[in-house]
């Protein structure tokens, strides 16, 4: 873990300001963490920090597809931590049946430590909007959830198929993952549908 | 430009979400602009896009330090815009004073292109977030542009100085950012203040 300086600022109480520096420094581990997908551009890897910012803006540019009622800014919230988890946990591939078994345990241990640098109140705070993400109880949820899915069908789509091709995955699979999104925003579940529907077309899609 | 997929939704009005579309993935490219600074743990140099999540992040988690009114929900909005014109007009090292003379012009040829993407009225609106961040004319514009200043200084500090060893950086210089820290939060500015004297007896600065 990375220590922050050793400097008090005047005026501001030092082992709060401590804890929120060290939650800060280390939530920059996320920046190394790799997801399957690739850039839209096809050119790397994207990883989980650059993801992370791309989900709360396009909660943002997408928001009138939400429920009436939903509440956008506690959407991005709940983007902005979603996966700080997979510091510990790694990305967990949403085809992989295997890792997915052990997912949520691994991610729990990886919330209990990582969470726990930020002061007790913050923590918490955090911690919870984790678990709310995770849950899918509320529209707000869903929504987010629903903005995770759809992203890497967007790169799939723009990369030849991407990840589907490179990985052997199904149709129904996919569609499997197209009802989280419709879950969240019917109009973007119907956008799913479309695109799956095009990506099978264009046979990016396993048969086995 | 990266044109989206030629699938209709049913139910959606078609040409509002290919502009939403086509914004979404434009600004995907803002992960392959690279910063100065470097990861906190030195690994490789930041990119535009994961900076702009860790900037996001680190506004909640900072928020008790803007001043008392601050809508903290802005200030993350302008974080997740604030850099999208670097897509065109590159990023502008906040010490180099020859690229920092054009920067303005190149950004707003920049902000002319990008935003437009969107639907009219979202394009309004993320403009004139943009314009917001960089008139520094609301608490919470002043703030943003002090998450945005303090974290490269926390990325120098852990990295053995960093740029400010790399692009021989004077301490007056770094001074004139952390005026614009002080000017977005009293408690951060006078953290910055501290970081900067520690730093300065590292040797971390140029003495030219
Ligand atoms: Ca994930």
């Amino acid at each position: 873990m990375t220590e922050p300086a050793p400097v008090y600022a005047s005026g501001v109480d030092h082992e709060r300001l401590t804890a929120q520096l060290r939650f800060i420094l280390e939530v920059d581990k996320l920046k190394r963490i790799l997801r399957r997908n690739l850039l839209v551009d096809g050119s790397r890897r994207e990883n989980d920090a650059e993801h992370s910012w791309h989900l709360a803006l396009t909660a943002r540019v997408f928001a009138e597809y939400a429920p009436q009622g939903t509440d956008i800014e506690h959407v991005v919230e709940l983007l902005l931590v979603h996966d700080i988890v997979e510091i510990d946990a790694g990305d967990t591939f949403v085809y992989d049946t295997r890792m997915s078994a052990s997912q949520a345990e691994r991610e729990r241990v990886a919330a209990d430590r990582i969470f726990a640098l930020l002061p007790k109140d913050q923590a918490t705070y955090a911690r919870g909007l984790w678990e709310e993400f995770e849950a899918r109880l509320t529209p707000e949820a869903r929504f987010a959830k629903a903005i995770d899915r759809l992203a890497p069908m967007l790169a799939n789509w723009h990369t030849d198929g991407g990840t589907w091709v490179q990985y052997g995955v199904t149709k129904d699979q996919v569609l499997e993952k197209v009802r989280i999104i419709a879950e969240g925003s019917e109009a973007l579940g119907s956008y799913a549908t479309a695109l799956i529907e095009d990506a099978d077309r264009r046979g990016y899609f396993s048969r086995k």
